[in-house]
């Protein structure tokens, strides 16, 4: 099946600049996806000019007139830009036209427009961030990563729901492990709301492994690791900290001298794969998941490199009939909301 | 002034295997600290026999009949071993025979016997662990690290305290900044109990640098950053995985190939600086803040040369008078909480 990405091409630190090369790039590599550039539609085709390309059957741009400034605060997005590139990105997926949106635009905006747009899945009371870590056991999806600061124990089982799904869907993992995220055993095992969701998640059918702690999200202990969204965003930015100073740690000791440069240049392309193994940009795209249809949220900064992943991700996720798997997961758990159902997909 | 540390020479994985050379090592290197190993006598006599060292007027053993294990429940251990090592090193420190603490044992069995033993310091509500991490600026003090799940915003003024007192004392500045963990601007500013200590430290008396998030630990945005016990427990554990994934990967990169191999050997003498700059061996020794006394927690794993850092550390706080400054600077939040004022030091 071909898949339609709706791009906010607008969107994120560098613009068209980013969005339109990558997208150009996708297009490249995948026969089956087609890309509606949603954007200032001069800007888009001087753009695409400017790379010596046009739009064809396979790509097309939707002109939008108006753009949701990176720090705009996500209520006036909504109320006063309703032809921003955002909005219509998402508005296309609400209307068939495509599978899924793309933006690396303000997360805040893009979580709001995307709910008022399209709606919570059956049974989904919250909509969550959901990304892709690497691990020693190969990838992890993690949620929620800042969407939802305090949770009940049922946003986590249906975070836990959400989780499994995206991670049986697009990694084909028959039956997903998750582990709900808590601290040390020794001194305290966690507070009321991770009790309750733990006995929530023993009853159901998810295959539940129990706690896990921080150090088991990079140990790849559970495909699937569920937190509220203050601890994700936490831990997942902590990460970010660390893997930058440990960067410059590691260039500050090959720059000390001539000596240790020419080590660095002799162990160069270890350092390369080594790299490239743990690229960030490689995990670029967070799913905003329980929504009634797919919308990947890209790194603010991204550069085209790291867009591509993004848009792959959304393909991906809509290739393989993630909202489905949700819906029909979420309907074994609350049967009432089974007649409701009238999901995308 | 001499300082003189109990040691819990039973504690940890490796109980005096590691701690009596940690011991004889302090020792060693600073001529202003007397030992007392705390633990069965027969076994610490035998250890030191098969070191060539014996006791003298630096270096006592103080007999303890009982171990607290590893995996003990902390009431039990209260409740049924009153002569363990673990408490009988606490309560030298309340009797004044020693000016702190170090156990590498049980974290939960260890907060549990200081609470009882010592008592909080007077305007302290709770006890927190706090534990000092690398940074690209220095050194950062964290603290909550799991002693506190559920925290009222007053909670997190304290530990601001705590954590700004512990800063001054040891790293000897003059008015450390103090940082809010709290998650990104964006989508939401934080839960209400994060607001409510905002509002309190931009009150306070102390350098409020305002939020920081999980990037800011690393980046070391501020000197001290709080948040409740969950959260930093999980921002720690965290970096322990990410960390030893990274290891792992450079590690496998190196081993790839003869070549590799080769590369590697090549670059070895800045690979082993650089391991040694970030070695999480000399950040051990989180110390439990808020008593009458200072205790600092080794990681039950460490190995002598770590378990060396955490005596060092509770040397440190002990010569700078930590706990003098943290119950001055409580006075000064809640003075009526001065005439109570009987404080150790």
């Amino acid at each position: 099946m071909d898949i339609t990405v709706a791009i906010d091409a607008m969107g994120g630190d560098h613009g068209p600049h980013v969005t339109v090369p990558a997208a150009l790039a996708v297009l490249d590599r995948d026969p089956q996806v087609n890309i509606v550039l949603v954007g200032l539609r001069d800007v888009l085709e001087a753009e695409l000019r400017q790379r010596r390309r046009h739009t064809d059957s396979r790509l097309r741009i939707h002109h939008a007139s108006e753009v949701v400034a990176m720090d705009e605060p996500p209520a006036q997005a909504m109320r006063n830009k309703k032809d921003s590139s955002m909005r219509i990105a998402v508005e296309l997926v609400k209307t068939g036209e495509a599978h899924a949106a793309v933006s690396a635009g303000n997360t805040g905006a893009l979580m709001a427009i995307s709910r008022f747009v399209l709606k919570m899945l059956p049974g989904i009371e919250r909509p969550a961030i959901c990304t892709v870590l690497p691990s020693l056991r190969g990838s992890v999806y993690m949620l929620d990563l800042g969407a939802n600061v305090d949770c009940t124990p049922e946003h986590l089982r249906q975070f836990a729901v959400m989780g499994a799904m995206l991670a049986s869907a697009v990694e084909e993992k028959t039956n997903p492990s998750v582990g709900l995220l808590n601290i040390g055993t020794e001194v305290i095992k966690g507070n009321d709301v991770v009790k309750e969701a733990a006995e929530l998640l023993r009853h159901s059918h998810l295959n539940f492994h129990g706690y896990v702690e921080g150090d088991d999200i990079y140990k790849g202990t559970t495909d699937v690791v569920v937190c509220d969204g203050f601890v994700g965003n936490v831990a997942l930015k902590t990460t970010e900290g660390l893997a930058r100073m440990l960067g410059a740690f590691l260039r500050e000791e090959f720059k000390r001298s001539l000596l240790t440069r020419l080590m660095a240049l002799a162990a160069w392309p270890v350092i390369q794969r080594f790299k490239k193994r743990v690229d960030p940009r490689c995990y670029n795209g967070a799913t905003l998941v329980g929504l009634r249809g797919i919308v990947v949220k890209s790194h603010g900064g991204a550069d085209s490199f790291a867009f591509r992943f993004a848009i792959e991700r959304a393909v991906s996720e809509a290739r393989h009939g993630v909202l489905r798997r949700i819906s029909d997961q979420m309907a074994l758990i609350h049967p009432e909301s089974t007649q409701q159902r009238a999901v995308a997909q």
